[in-house]
């Protein structure tokens, strides 16, 4: 049986997030409703990384085994994206080995977070942290250095979560794309569940100078949520690409 | 009685049009919704540009008398954004003449449209016209010369519009904002329904190369609807600032 990956981006505004569950709207139920229509029967999928309610992504990638043979990559791409709701679209669709599960051969995940920190847009509402103090970035850039490496985040995790804390992040940069909107950009190879919404709410807290960049060594080493800051919220984050 | 203008920005997504009607939800009904929550009473208001449904706005201009003296222009920013639902944002109030009406008092009205015509994003779904050819602008530039100045537009009209089709347009311009986005601008003094989404719809078919840039002034000549071509979806479109 052919397997296929796709790379797919979604609005994350009207998703109970990614994850499957029932009598609510999800992007992976969607993706199997869509799935289920083309194939007249139900597909499991495997994908790369969760995403919470309001999170979007611009770049996940999911994976299915295709029961009908003849079907080509660009057959499934153009399938997916005629019985897909408005709100997700398949980039790109390619085969791959028959072991393929994203989630396990993901070499990396980059995420992004949009801070606007000027007047409301109202276009943008949905998709960037207004946020109506300026930001100091040299910093947050101070700051940011203190996470990059091998280390335990149990101060970023979600509190319920018992993973494993210890993650890698290869690097955070934070750069200015226009006079008021900031982006922040977080490598790594895997995330713990909120890990990125709450780096993000310390390093506004150093960049607001309520917090002395040293604080986020501190926060970290300590290995406690109760010391990092509140979690920032879900609409300014997108899963950017993931790369295997 | 104090009277004040408000300008504000809508993302008309959500809104069955501009105008106020019963049981649908609409831009006019959520002011006033909004000014009677802050007023205890029922306010009207008079607006500078009536927009159709999936329209926005970046800078509506509506009007109206505040009961209460005390008030200042910030306090009726404020309280209007603190009533108004999250699609609508007042930028600026101001004090006005007790005879302001921004619909005839308006001197220029400047509409935008987008137009991307690369791949599907899915972030902009709703605020720009996704449509995969390219357009040649250097030729949809030569076709909307015929259209400025003042012209019998009935062949760009909404069909059962009876207004006087009589209108002048200052200027059309039309920009390459990145390579695969492109802004129709549209200054006039005032504009019949669905007009500038008409000229947008026959601009395009320039742009496709399945007219020549002279038909344009052909089908205006023929004043008749029917010689035009489609019109261009609401999401594109924007008010984007009334000129007083």
């Amino acid at each position: 049986m052919k397997r296929f990956a796709i790379e797919f981006s979604y609005d994350g505004t009207n998703f109970f997030g990614y994850q499957g569950q029932p009598n609510v709207r999800t992007v992976q139920g969607e993706l199997e409703n869509a799935l289920e229509k083309i194939f007249k029967e139900r597909i499991y999928t495997q994908v790369a990384g969760r995403t919470d309610a309001g999170v979007h992504a611009n770049g996940q990638v999911a994976a299915f085994n295709c029961p009908i043979e003849r079907l080509t990559a660009r057959d499934i791409k153009n399938a997916l994206n005629a019985n897909l709701p408005r709100d997700i679209y398949v980039k790109k669709a390619w085969e791959v080995d028959k072991n393929f599960n994203p989630r396990f051969k993901a070499k990396k995940r980059i995420y992004h977070y949009l801070i606007k920190t000027d007047e409301r847009n109202i276009f943008l509402r949905n998709f960037v942290w207004h946020f109506k103090y300026e930001l100091n970035i040299e910093k947050m850039r101070i700051a940011a250095r203190f996470l990059e490496g091998e280390h335990d985040f149990s101060s970023f995790k979600k509190g319920n979560d018992r993973k494993n804390p210890i993650r890698t992040i290869f690097r955070i940069r934070i750069i200015r794309l226009r006079t008021n909107l900031i982006l922040i950009r977080v490598e790594g190879i895997s995330f713990l569940r909120s890990m990125v919404r709450n780096i993000v709410g310390s390093l506004v807290k150093v960049g607001l100078g309520q917090w002395p960049p040293e604080k986020i060594k501190e926060v970290l080493e300590l290995r406690s949520r109760q010391e990092a800051a509140g979690t920032a919220p879900p609409h300014g984050l997108y899963l950017y690409k993931v790369i295997f």
